[in-house]
């Protein structure tokens, strides 16, 4: 595979931060893969500032919403979560994000490729606990697994075109 | 002395996040100033989030600032870095904390009581390489050293009222 290089917009797909979006964008063009993933995860940890990281995460729907307004890349995201859910379940997973937001201010963020409703609550409640400044970090973590996936997505998807 | 108890315009004194300063108030009464600090810091660290952070941080106007906005207490805590700065280290100051501002998306603060300007500026040029989480953290932790000096002048406002 030659090299290829991604615009703001391509990388807008992948992540709500405009800083991020440019930074990476500028660090085209990438060998492979793994080298744009270097690239991204260090200006993601590095560059990016707090109010980047909370603009990304405002970009996410809350888990769980059958909102319209879901892109398709979050549903299938969300697909095994969508698969597991009652309406019970699905009915404390709401409830629980509202408490996560207001005690965190941002929207409980998991890559949640593969994983059931079960184990997304459980977890929802044992971050739930954690200081906001803990919360903050793991919730960045957990959006560069979502980066990864998406940057390999766009590349498959450049590959067909 | 007495138990006190401060009303949200009291706290709002000594640190700009309005969380903050109600959660405080609403614990009054207070036995003593520990007891005062030990709860400001439980509700500082712990249900204060991000947003709040920031919040308090955007209170405060960039150090070695000479605005006549810039209030009383401010100027009384950065007396040891007017004191002992030049014209070349003041222009040093307002440089760096302008590089740091574009970094991290917040003033760079530092619980300047007794400090002089080539110790802050030093510590400005240290911080400035850290990852935005990390300073982040250590910005609260300096933000919640200036509320307990502000919690005591507090104290002391109150006694000799």
């Amino acid at each position: 595979m030659a090299s290829f290089s991604w615009t703001e917009e391509d990388v807008l797909r992948c992540c709500g931060s405009k800083r991020f979006a440019k930074e990476l964008a500028s660090a085209s063009p990438f060998s492979d893969l793994h080298h744009a993933i270097q690239s991204a995860r260090g200006i993601w940890f590095n560059k990016i500032d707090v109010a980047g990281w909370l603009e990304a995460f405002a970009a996410h729907p809350p888990i769980g919403s059958i909102s319209p307004s879901v892109s398709q890349w979050s549903k299938e995201e969300q697909s095994a979560a969508i698969a597991t859910a009652t309406d019970t379940t699905l009915q404390e997973l709401v409830d629980w994000n509202i408490r996560y937001q207001e005690k965190f201010g941002f929207v409980f963020l998991i890559c949640a490729s593969g994983r059931g409703t079960p184990e997304i609550l459980a977890e929802l409640k044992k971050r739930y606990v954690n200081r906001p400044i803990v919360e903050l970090e793991i919730a960045a973590q957990e959006e560069m697994k979502i980066i990864e996936l998406r940057l390999a997505r766009l590349v498959k998807s450049d590959v067909g075109s």
